[in-house]
């Protein structure tokens, strides 16, 4: 039996739900500073006890593992409290506010010697899954060239939530959206160091609708960047809540030396015997939040290394602090 | 009556074509160094001489106006001994090989006081000339970020052709296919100057090409580049010959405060009255080339400026040059 | 607290679901004749009673307001006696069955002080609402043109309903399906006085099915009708329940001096720039028979005038009464 | 051999296509006051002579048969004199400017025993002449509702031709489109006689676009009707030449007893052993206007009756008196 | 108050769902080997007893029908050991394993002069209904040609049921899907005897799949055929559970003297009037499952003969064998 | 230079294209009973002599190869005289009117040792040529199954030409059409003998086509058949001039063991690392008619042999005359 604890009811919900889809799992303890939520959500799941205080939930031995599902600044404090108490850990996307907490968690999850989870759950989507198996085949050939981005027409956070705050969020759409993108399209590429970045971010539409509303906004809305990896390949990324564009649309586009491939819907674009072939494969449906959680189990029995581990997401955190700084300067970031 | 004077026939017969919409214009002369190519050009279009030195041409005191349509190295000679002769002088894109270049035709032309337009026919088709109509309107608001682009999956050049020599033609398809759908991004936005640039370039496909069909092959065959604007605003930027892409895309988005838009074909993108509104125009469909050749004809009667003048080429040749250094080097490039 | 009852159970309920949504709101007493109907639609809406005798209902002295749901015969007694009873009036459409009741029904709720609000829930959708937004803000100009109609390709209400009745009914598809088509027009053009009337009616479908099925069928199954109003602008009206067509349509189209409207999907057609435009509008997906109810109450709270009133049930009115004496004599009906 | 003579060039060098089809018939003269298009005709299609006084021709005792192919308010004199010099007419659409002429027209028909066809073209139509036939096969039972019209988004003629003046065309799309598709339903439900109408005109943007091309503009760019035919049943009509609509449209419906039909393209609507059932039928593509060339050939060969002659002509035409008359009033006309 | 007990309650459990929409119709008992399955379905169904050996129900005076929805294998013994005890039967399809049992099910039948029902489900449905009602009005004319299959991409049957097993089953997709579009498409073309067969059958990747998974895979996986009729008319037939093919289709095309017919969607191709005519059918959606349990019902309470009876399972079966033994020897087969 | 002969002018005009586009090769002599069409046709395309009689062609020892393109009844004399006489022959579809005629032309090509083409256009298609290489290459695996037709909606040739006429044409549609896309298909599976057929003809609609224009109608208008070959492989065959199908439609589908594939359009289904996947292939639009007189050339020059030879004729024959017995019989027929 594994037993588990979840900080965060929001996200945490997705977490829960893939906790009670594995045998010999139980939620045993669901945190959360507003003690209603944390009890409706151990009642529908199952969890035997509440707590407002993660250091509390941290002291319980039976707990293994741990889910931190929190606002983006309590990630580092949380994890690292839970390495020192010798939890496994599996975090949500972004891994922190900026990359100096992200190696702090990094660092701390090694010395620990538990497994260091980033809930990414893209990569364990029916369709991804399937454009990963045909990458490692080969059926890309050498990926050079990227582009990938989740703009929406509208969908700025209500005011008021940590998202919109720069000092709980780390920042907005970019942090928020572009983190999803980005590290999917990373890890279809192999999961490569990232060296250097230019990037831009306006600040359009948050701070009118903010003083409509009331509350804090000082986080871009519109963030685009250009990303050179190690490997010499470039990557387009671009994240808004807001844009003058037809609809949403969230989207990776891989070119390579022996194919191309589009997502989603998944599309492959290559050569057979010699003409141009678009190829349309049929993928599972796959539920990405409960798959990764799922993984995440099967890690710690088997103990096994994730798919997505803490390193990648500190390398996204990287680029993301680079992507701030060099809006900043106006000009580009060398990444060490 | 204005006399004008065409050298190379390859894109120069659009321009023949051109000139004869207009009334009381003669085209005197068709110089090209394939001698056999310029006569039969002459006769299409009732021309009264050819030959095949453009300094012969430029001799001839009762000549108004050149044409210069050859390969890009020859832009800069041509157009400023055409400058020294006193005459005006439209020039195909791009304006050169290189910013230097580029730099001498713009003084050339300033000591001459002639005119000196850029044959960026793009500007003159009917959906963009509408869509400029709705900028000056003010109907996008300020243009923040825009993206453009032209990829083909398939259409390298012929090896052979001047157009895969890097000596000849500057580049690939950044300075074949990427400097049209810059320019015409740049003027929508108003024609601002680039500040700052990131850039890459491959060369994957070309080199087996020319080894299967025998050739020099010494270009990109893919480039990408961000670019930041005087004015804030970052411009993405792709262009191909051969790429893993589902087909052949030409494009210009951008996304301003009040308004987005999209190329081609048209859509604008707004509010109307606090709803998210599609808006889809009507235009006229214009022969860019021909509507280009008319302007030049009536900036010359009229003593106007170009909207699209040798400055302009120059700004895209500074952007190009920029792209090709940061891309050998990795890192950002300013423009001063 | 607002307390209210509700005579008629069909649409009624309707109205109790509306009831539900505001907060400080209580229903009362559900009326019926059919017994058992009542008390199952007071016991899914939380009323405290039911009777089968209107009368009965409105001395009840607690009672605010009144939701008249009955057959459309029986509008005008029950809206009468509310108003002498001192009760605010939603009257469900048609407001009556002849002009001659509704002149009664708007006399003695102006008499009785109190709010008179007609149920014309199409009035209240997402989709209206936004264009009546646009048409205030002059987007249409002056409306001088307008086509409507609602054709069922089969339709026939059961025989032995009241539907089918002249006596309880007033009309057949005319006074069904036409008076919502009608009424939504006419108020996106502001609610204009009707002064001329021509009109046709057809029964070629009703009477072989009463035949079949046994029962009473003597009202129209298609009208048509051209409508002059006060502001010299012109409306084509047509309703049917049965007829030859491809499918069901309900429409309403708009043309105005500066821009047009289709209804549904809502579409406006306009110059933008000097260019023609079609312009798409996003709207939000409002429930609009919850959304008059709403109303209602905060008409009745806030002491403000409904933005449907008894006099628009009689202009309606008017104009379906002048299409039948035009349909019988063959001629046009002036309407004073 | 039948010689034919042909005023007016314009829709005249259709009719010329169509007598080119026709064995053994010459195309003896053109007549057009402009000389040179006069000429220009008589050479495309082979004529021996061109005069620019119709009654030149009228006098040439060779000729059989006239066609009047010239603007509206000419029709009435050239007939009436062909009649009178004893050749066969056929009359473009409209038959005249107003009643009085065409009862003048058809009287001296009448009176000369030659025969008087109507240009009526898209009687002749693949798609038409098929739902004819099934019309008189019964597919339809009895017709006894119809909705017809031609609008347009953009297409008032050039400012200075005689279409948009009042004297020469007798009115505007009214006369101009609305002819064509109201005689086309009229007679597919038989040719019925009308016997009242409800007419509206409205000028909305003829005049500005008059003031700023200079010219005469004195008639409506939108009319709508509603009319009762001696059988009972009820056309609605509409025709623009300019209005904010989606696009163009040319549509008439059909709505019967039995089933209904759309036009175009051609669909049937009706039932099929008891089942709603949509017909699509496969027609020919026939050119209309050759085809009714040929038509009137036949009909002077084998002294046949035209399946569209004068009458027919003249009730459109009284039906355009009373929709304009009553667009001056505001009443329903009648008509004797 | 007629009495009905289940053998076998997978598919047994949608006749379970028919037998509750017929009033006075009691499932007293559910038989199944699996005695929780048994229970289950008898809660859920309201049914009195449950048994796991059909003798058992048999036994019971009180039950007057049985439905047979157990493997293939058993549908012979059960069926006619229910005649013999004076039960009215509705048989799963296929009727049998083979031929020689479904003749002594029919003539088991036929002496126990009881109603003998097979559950061809397809039959009943909306299309096929409205369908079969055009044919018999004649509107095909005689159908002397037929094209029928249902091919899936994908969809073996787990390995380790009965399905996949040559005993239990009686063979593979052919058995399987081939015997639902076969019987409805010799159902709407009369139900006529075959006379001769043609048959086809290969096993490409069931082994394979048996071999990775373990069991029992000695059919099968797809199956054609051509079959001639005593009417001269021919059939040709496919079925596949595994096939590269588009995706799953299940179709049925006549093709007759005067019309032709698709399903599904229902389409008919025709002529009208002597034009070619597609005519586009609306129907009823029917579940046809729960119509052929009141269609039994039916039968049993007016003493009719069912549409589909054991007959009509015989001719399919007959077919079935002809096949399986031309696939082997490779040579036709008659039926006799 | 290589001097060729053509006997027969209506698809012989397409041999005559296809000679122009090979260098060094002469259209010496055009042959046909109808002296006037043999003159047209050598105006044409360049040929020096005509001749009514194949004979004397035959005679002239400069002409290296004959197109044979006359009635099938003729296939077999010509050829034979020609290769007798030394020629080269390409013959059109389908080889002769029986297999006896067709055996005796294999040999006496033997015989000569020249090169004996048959004229299968569509082997030359540029789908089909990507597809034969995707199948060379192993990608559909071993084809099992295929289905292949061409059925007509409306489409007997004309009442009185040879085509209706069996003993000029030796069949119907099957032999019109029917060879076209068997051998297509067959050709694709790698040319396997056919050894049983079982097949069944229709004559429904061409005597009263007959009996309405006059002439000779003895052939039939559908035909079907399932065919056996010596791989195990099955083939379904369908063909008709006239059927109340949709619409027309030409397709060839195979089913293989690793993949299959449709034209056209040309699609693959298959499996990619474990999933369906459908591949759409490029392909150049290619004119069959002309690439196989180039092939046809190329192989007299190089002494090739042609993809298409006297043998594939042969075996197409041999499985249409066992059609045509088979219906006869109603029996299937082996062939040896």
């Amino acid at each position: 039996m594994i037993r588990v604890g979840i900080v965060g009811t929001g996200i945490g919900s997705y977490h829960a739900r893939g906790y009670k889809k594995c045998p010999e799992v139980e939620i045993k303890t669901i945190c959360d500073i507003d003690v209603d939520r944390a009890k409706k959500c151990a009642e529908e799941y199952g969890a035997k006890n509440t707590c407002t205080d993660y250091n509390e939930m941290l002291k319980d031995a039976e707990i293994d593992a741990v889910s931190v599902c929190t606002p983006n600044s309590l990630h580092a404090p949380i994890a690292i409290a839970a390495f020192e108490a010798g939890k496994h850990v599996i975090c949500e996307k972004p891994i922190a506010t900026n990359a100096k907490e992200a190696r702090a968690m990094v660092a701390a999850g090694k010395k620990s010697g538990k497994i260091f989870m980033m809930a990414f759950n893209n990569r364990f989507r029916g369709d991804t899954q399937v454009l990963k198996k045909c990458i490692e085949a080969g059926d890309l050939g050498d990926i050079y060239y990227a582009k990938t981005g989740w703009l929406r027409r509208t969908g700025i956070p209500r005011i008021g939530t940590w998202f919109t705050q720069m000092k709980m969020a780390g920042g907005g759409p970019l942090i928020d959206l572009g983190v999803h993108v980005l590290d999917l399209t990373l890890w279809l590429m192999g999961d490569p160091k990232p060296v250097y970045v230019l990037g831009s971010t306006y600040m359009k539409f948050g701070p009118e609708l903010a003083k409509q509303q009331g509350g804090v906004y000082d986080v871009e809305d519109l963030a685009a960047a250009m990303i050179k990896l190690e490997t010499g390949a470039t990557v387009m990324l671009e994240a808004s809540w807001h844009s003058h564009v037809e609809r949403e649309r969230i989207y990776s586009q891989l070119v390579g030396s022996k194919g191309g491939a589009e997502l989603d819907p998944l599309r492959i674009y290559t050569d057979v015997n010699g003409n141009n072939a678009d190829i349309q494969l049929q993928y599972p449906n796959v539920a990405g939040h409960e798959a990764e959680i799922v993984h995440f189990i099967e890690c710690i029995r088997e103990k096994k290394t994730p798919i997505s581990i803490g390193e990648h997401g500190l390398h996204i955190q990287l680029i993301l602090d680079a992507i701030y700084e060099s809006a900043k300067t106006g000009k580009g970031v060398e990444i060490s």
